[in-house]
């Protein structure tokens, strides 16, 4: 199984970088040049554009959509609520990004509504923004902060597959192992490296990450989050071995670096995964 | 006469250098970091600021004005209009970025209204931009992607020659080889490197260089421009020579740090441009 | 003395990478993204937020404020009164980064409007910016250029002084030699390089510092400053002697590499700096 599966992964990294899809990002803009560039650098072609007045422009000629909330802003927000719709009724899909969930009445207000009208694809978090989505709402600790240490791993397990059962949507956990589930699939992806919290939005590039792959192979939404996942913990870990305790700027270059030019093989060799199916 | 030209570029560097002028950027989120670098990188002082209420006094302190429209919204729109009527009336050049043109109709008609009421100094955009701009309305392929496979070399040389007559300005068209025209004069730059595709915002970063080359000498946009496209093609160069194949974001680094130790000697031995005049 | 401060300096880097405190940014978009990184550097948390309905969710969750005008719009200004009043409320320490001080009447009017509402810890600029909150109201050369040769070494620190006085708070002047005071103890910081001027928001990103440093020392604002201004001068010059001029873009990857990797030795041998007291 896990070698059909890693064909497939080689497949959707093959893809992207055939298609080079459109990828529409509401995002903020802390992290927006980088979200651009690991978009770029896996393949595909990214538009930052957040203005009500041309969402349904750009959302109509993107092959995929990412929602993330880290600076959510009035103006932003009514830019979500239209291309979600419009992404929604084009069969476009949406990767959502539910930063800092659990942090504000206007953040969670948004996510709930969102969440009730618009049909997301896959949601990728933390376990504190994720178990906050759950319903388990506890003091979060800052948006870079991926630790929560309320939960077991399987009791994590279980919180992806009610989410992702509740929404009939894709949850992705990520955190020490990341946690994939479609409510019946569940995937834990173990590549990766804890150096990687010292740098703002990797998050917020594994989103980008997931909608690069999502948008190229828009029927395996799964296999595109996993691609995505094992890209980003492979490429982690390919930085720190090159990185030799240069520090966490030269680690965010050497991140970006190992995206541009990860190979097949790469992939074949370090993925470390498990799946379970109920 | 491109020994001339040369020596003329080299002057405008050192002017630049010397002169440390204020470049006002009205610009997107995306990739404001790297043009703020990029101006200090070659010698001048960008600043950004896109509301309103502080635009005209913005405007009179600087010595170019870059409209950029990656991100336009409906705040910026309003800063855009009154910062190029203001740096008309104070003579001050403005360089325009028509980032996605063609892409949505809030920025089509943004970009017809402010060629029709704004003096324009020079326009940049890759050949679907400008193409747009010219009247030839093709479907885009995103901000980031410059190809454009519809018109010939010649084709888009005349592109450039029409839009520069059409509105009085200079057009630059980047790409793999580049082209500026003023409507008589055109120069066909054919430095550069196709890898620098993989970084967001090269596009960008030459438009603020533009504008940096055009405060320091604004009598002379033509060899501005001209300066601007070989200094980006010459460190493009630079960078991947140095770079062995790292990845995107190394190959970025590179390019910033290339722009910021350029000397005149590397320019005079790497530039190959081609003048022709009606 | 400068023992026992040191000693101060390295519990207060100790502190900050134990508490990772989260510090709130109401800041610009040309340099959130480093801000953000040089947070998680030094081991704090950022969160970068700035519509007025989330405000005080945020400012609640936090342990430092910081107040950056650096793009100042009419939407963030609103955010900025009401963190800078519920973080007094809540006795939350504010760092305010005056950029662009004297540069437009809205900068000045939010400026002036500001320091009489809302006590503010620390206020940190050049020398162009606090000149000018002291009242001496001279052209401004871009935001970043730190240099005005209208003051003398001795009359820049009667200025910190005067300013610190009257606003009861404490006022940092970086520049060649950084000067901290709070109206009563003077110190001035010798260690730091001149080529970081080529990159854009090193002021800002030391202002991050400052309330990185502020947050998990609370009742020591004063050397938490100084802890600031030593880190970033001392990694400034460890960057310069790794980066044999490579350039500007490498240099900012080093300076954020050298805060992240600093150590109390590294400190302890290469401080220089002095104290006065009144």
């Amino acid at each position: 199984m896990p070698n059909k599966l890693l064909i497939a992964v080689a497949e959707t990294l093959d893809k992207t970088r055939l298609l080079n899809p459109i990828i529409h990002h509401i995002t903020n803009y802390v992290t927006a040049n980088d979200c651009a560039n690991v978009t770029l650098a896996v393949g595909a072609s990214p538009i930052m554009a957040d203005d009500e007045l041309e969402i349904n422009d750009i959302t109509a000629l993107s092959q995929a959509l990412v929602i993330n909330i880290g600076t959510l802003n009035q103006q932003s927000t009514k830019a979500i609520f239209l291309a979600g719709k419009q992404a929604n009724s084009l069969g476009i899909p949406i990767i959502l990004d539910p930063v800092g969930a659990g942090i504000s009445n206007f953040r969670n207000q948004t996510l709930e509504k969102l969440l009730q009208i618009v049909e997301i694809t896959v949601i990728r978090g933390n376990l504190s923004e994720i178990s906050y989505l759950a319903g388990y709402h506890t003091q979060p600790k800052g948006v870079d902060v991926a630790s929560n240490n309320q939960f077991s791993q399987l009791e994590s397990q279980e919180l992806a597959k009610l989410l992702a059962k509740r929404y009939q949507t894709i949850v992705a956990i990520t955190g020490k192992i990341d946690i994939i589930s479609d409510g019946k699939h569940t995937f834990l992806v173990k590549n990766g490296v804890a150096d990687l919290q010292k740098i703002t939005g990797t998050g917020c590039m594994l989103t980008s990450l997931i909608a690069s792959f999502c948008a190229s192979t828009p029927n395996q939404p799964l296999v595109a989050t996993l691609t995505a996942l094992l890209t980003m913990g492979i490429c982690g870990e390919l930085a720190v071995e090159k990185n030799k305790e240069q520090g966490s700027s030269s680690l965010k270059n050497k991140l970006i670096d190992s995206l541009n030019t990860l190979t097949h093989q790469t992939v074949r060799e370090r993925a470390i995964f498990e799946q379970t199916t109920d």
